[in-house]
């Protein structure tokens, strides 16, 4: 079977992870939740978002996070920056990359940021030029990428045009985030082969979340197709709105464990992930959904 | 991306699906839940099982359940076989198919039949042989056939050599059960596409549990290695003895959807699997762990 030696985890935890969550975690938990990823051996973790603390009162500490975070060599710490007064805060804090959104559909990014999808690509272009001009990468992210759950229709096409301009502001990477756990193998395959005929030397990352059972049957065929950057969060957190027990992100255990069965490298400890799951569920006052999660703890109590 | 254009997705709900189940569901409750089986398209359905009814008593009435179920045409009705005089009974009861076992690990075998392998399989084969002489097919199950809990190696050339047992013997079919969830895509692309060599006329099934939420993964790297046949259970029924929130069988919800979403054709009305989801609720008295069925049922509702 086609399949890569190697492939970068991005623990994406810390920020998008949290973000849906009720409980707030303070700010010396976010800066320990970080420090334990990068422990695990995660070598990218988005660590915050720089959005307006007015906007969103719980991420106000974000430089504060990006500051308190041992750096470690290899260690590529990112940051979900909204505009350019993000961007500015976040180079200002010293992250190594800044990641920028935009919805495939309109739809979408005006429920989101009030903002059609276009005009979130010009400010995100500035963001990208940015980012670069100081000597930081830059990633691109188009939400919805494998559709929208607002009835209205994504393409690939749409996709496409949308990565092109990215690109062609200088992104050093592009993320498909499938927001809502609308994709299947089959579209995956379509759309990461067809990104990486178009960019071979752009990274390409997939953003999956679980909603249906899918994740990591996508993140197969994604791999066949040529990805090597997958993003997760432990324990499966960042539920989606639809229905309190549908997990939302890929939960980290199950890429993790499903590379090393594989004989896939991944650089993360997979033994090191119960208590990062033991010690979210603490903080956050509610068992983790994602079912690997629960198994190694529960493993890991019955050998104790 | 290499994939089928149509798949048979067997349904085992009503057999392996409630065995591992505390609350018991009468006689009545079994054909029901077939029946609905049948109703939503499933071609071919794990009726029941012909156990000692003094050993189990919960199938006692295996025979009631088949001459209960509506025998629609193109439905295959299959029933677990453990040795000859459930075989007698299986073919009195005129099941269509008799499924027989054996454990890739000597250690399962022992524990779960108090036989050796090598004894199961000299009984497997008279079964087989009984059934054939009969006009019936005979499925061939190698369990474990991915790994051990117990700590004995299983390797493809054991599960290989119980299968040859299987064909000369008369084997209609091969099922290679995962029992424990301890496949990987590459482990299932390799023993499948080795079988599929091997026997090409032989249909090869796949028995997929989904304790590291790596089932359909593994159903896509089945796919790939030439697959054509695969088991789910309703809502994921069928639970792991480790941790009460595992889930057993792979669901047959998350089967179902991602072949509709890629194309692949089942013959299953998806729509009509969250009532079935809700019936076997009701009767069991907890919700199911599959989440696909809780998101479908929990979208229905919000809809309705």
């Amino acid at each position: 079977m086609k399949k890569p030696s190697t492939v970068t985890i991005r623990e994406v935890s810390p920020r998008d992870g949290l973000q849906g969550e009720t409980a707030e975690i303070d700010t010396e938990g976010k800066i320990e939740l970080v420090n334990l990823l990068a422990s695990a051996g995660f070598p990218r973790i988005n660590v915050t978002s720089f959005a307006s603390p007015k906007a969103v009162p719980r991420l106000a500490d974000a430089a504060d996070v990006v500051a308190g975070v041992i750096r470690r060599p290899g260690l590529e710490l990112d940051a979900s920056v909204p505009n350019l007064r993000g961007a500015e805060r976040a180079l200002e804090a010293d992250v190594d990359t800044l990641v920028v959104f935009v919805a495939a559909s309109d739809e979408a990014n005006l429920r989101n940021v009030r903002r059609t999808t276009e005009e979130s690509m010009v400010e995100s272009e500035a963001v990208i030029r940015l980012a670069r001009a100081s000597g930081k990468n830059a990633v691109g992210t188009v939400s919805l990428a494998f559709g929208s759950p607002y009835g209205d229709e994504v393409t690939d096409d749409t996709v496409v045009a949308l990565a092109d301009r990215f690109v062609a502001a200088g992104a050093t990477g592009l993320s498909l985030g499938d927001t809502t756990g609308e994709a299947n193998p089959q579209a995956v395959f379509d759309l990461v082969s067809r990104l990486r005929a178009e960019y071979p030397d752009v990274e390409l990352a997939l953003h999956l979340h679980d909603t249906r059972g899918l994740a990591l049957a996508n993140v197969l065929a994604g791999m066949q197709a040529g990805a090597r950057h997958f993003d997760g969060a432990i324990g499966g957190i960042g539920g989606s709105p639809f229905t309190k027990d549908s997990s939302g992100n890929l939960a980290t255990e199950d890429l993790v464990y499903m590379c090393a069965t594989m004989g896939i490298e991944t650089g993360v400890d997979l033994a090191a992930l119960p208590s990062i799951n033991a010690f979210l569920e603490t903080r956050l006052g509610h068992p983790l959904p994602g079912r690997l999660g629960q198994f190694m703890r529960g493993s890991e109590a019955a050998s104790a």
